[in-house]
């Protein structure tokens, strides 16, 4: 990559555009920083992405969904078409974290050029991956990518942030998962387009099946409906991985014949954009917070001396954002 | 209560000054529901409280907090203290859902004076909690609860809010916990100051002692920091919830003594301060996205013909909030 280019993102994206891997990987890094230059990119390649599918790919850990990605890879690269996977990283608000699970086993894609894989961590900002993650499918999007896997690390809300950014939504769970899921387990029916029983070799994977289906039995809302298949995989020996995608197309077809695709993605959009209001109040918010009279008045709160609504008032009306709305103004 | 009083926020406060249970419980209604009146509320009892010390008691669901909360309050009315419990109820996103386990069983303490025990619903919004938790707090405290007790139903999230509400936190856990709430061990064991291990009297109730302790070896900062004890308990005989309620007692003096009650409180208030500064916007936001300008611009972002960020520039500037802040204006 040229040394000029390096920061420009029209640069960047043009490259992007023309194979360059690395301006794609710099691209990546500017929208999981977030900011200006993410918003710059976002506007950029606005226009020329909505063409790639995106398939979110969730469960809890140790689920195996590592190995059951880079197998399902394969079978999308065994019919010739690109696919990009972004692996997110959830990362705890108390202790950092890291990816769990390496990605080496991804490393048989290593130099394939119709794959793209890539980590990205939060950081424990869940609003700044639920921001981030449609900005990187639009980059990989325009950079040439008809499909995007988006594998989430995920428990509980990131679930259902991941279900929100995908147009299908694929829950692995192992042979036994009920006893350990339990809370979580009508949050998962909820989001799940088709149900994977990974590690389907092991004791259980039988029964298993029958409580997913039996739950299922209880949601199906009958004909023309789209009722979740459940689909047996071993990740490790890529055995299952080709049923996985036919299901996930199968889905796609569904859902593009019923409109309920366009519908899916109208939401998205405007839950995207209530997201970026969000972040640029922010902003604005914090450097409020941060000039002197906003730390005076943060001094004024935590030793008690005001109220947060007498304080909130302040700190708005020096940050020029906005005069207390009427109906809170006794 | 007198019907001219019923919606007077300030008559309100007064009569429950007085004793008056109904205008208590209404005021905690108007804490609830947010918006105007809930601020109302807030102003008024902010200078009246401070002496109420909170806990915080969340743990899976199922693992007894209602009984084990209900034998904590006899021990605490035993020495002859008044205590309000607040029992949250985290609802799931997608399924709505109510309070875990009925209220019967606090049933013993309906008629009694010195205990006050009430229910708040989230309906799913988890910064609705976070911000209604601490304000009727201050309701209790105003009316002269001395003691404030929050219960949360809790998994992941839920608990990082209780515990940011809380001056001690007491994680219930119950023998076996480990094997089923695996990754949530290390949020718990940051936000624990005292663990129970409820149902003790069911088999593992030492392994998991066991367990706890060694975890707690590793966490441990030596000489003169507080070690969370573990207290073994069983709700429904109340065995232990003396001792529940002296590791409690022990807590408080810690942190009173060190400093570090006053470090927690001036924390948690610069967290209040950010949550009303974002819910004021909020309010702002979803007026500008309301009016006919507002639907206009998310038609074009549903449609795909304007990116996020020019309609958030637009929705922003309709609703007089704010210009662009200038390093996000290309």
């Amino acid at each position: 990559m040229d040394a000029t280019i390096r920061d420009d993102p029209g640069e960047l994206v043009a490259a992007a555009r023309a194979g360059d891997r690395g301006a794609l990987a710099r691209l990546l890094s500017m929208v999981e920083r977030g900011g200006a230059r993410a918003s710059a990119v976002g506007r950029i390649v606005h226009s020329m992405a909505g063409r790639a599918y995106t398939v979110g790919l969730t469960g809890a850990p140790g689920a195996g969904k590592s190995t059951l990605t880079s197998a399902v890879v394969k079978a999308v690269r065994d019919r010739g078409e690109r696919i990009a996977v972004l692996a997110i990283d959830p990362s705890s608000p108390y202790t950092g974290g890291a990816i769990l699970g390496d990605r080496i086993r991804m490393g048989e894609h290593a130099l394939d050029e119709g794959v793209f894989i890539r980590s990205m961590a939060t950081r424990g900002h869940l609003g700044g991956l639920a921001l981030a993650t449609p900005e990187a499918v639009r980059v990989l999007d325009a950079a040439g990518f008809g499909w995007v896997l988006i594998e989430t690390v995920g428990v509980g809300q990131v679930e259902v942030d991941v279900a929100s950014a995908a147009d299908t939504t694929v829950v692995v769970v192992n042979p036994g998962w009920g006893d350990r899921v339990q809370a979580n387990k009508a949050g998962l029916m909820e989001i799940a387009d088709i149900f994977v029983i990974n590690k389907a070799d092991r004791p259980g994977a039988e029964q298993t099946r029958r409580d997913l289906e039996s739950m299922l039995d209880l949601t199906d809302s009958g004909l023309g409906s789209w009722r979740p298949p459940v689909v047996s995989a071993v990740g490790t020996t890529g055995e299952g991985a080709e049923v996985v995608w036919e299901a996930v197309v199968d889905h796609r077809r569904h859902l593009e014949q019923g409109g309920e695709l366009q519908r899916r993605r109208r939401a998205r959009a405007l839950e995207e954009l209530a997201m970026v209001v969000d972040r640029r109040l922010r902003v604005r918010v914090d450097e409020a917070l941060g000039a002197p009279a906003g730390r005076n008045v943060q001094q004024a709160v935590a030793d008690g001396r005001i109220d947060p609504w007498e304080a909130a008032d302040r700190i708005l009306a020096a940050g020029g954002l906005l005069s207390p709305p009427a109906e809170e103004s006794f």
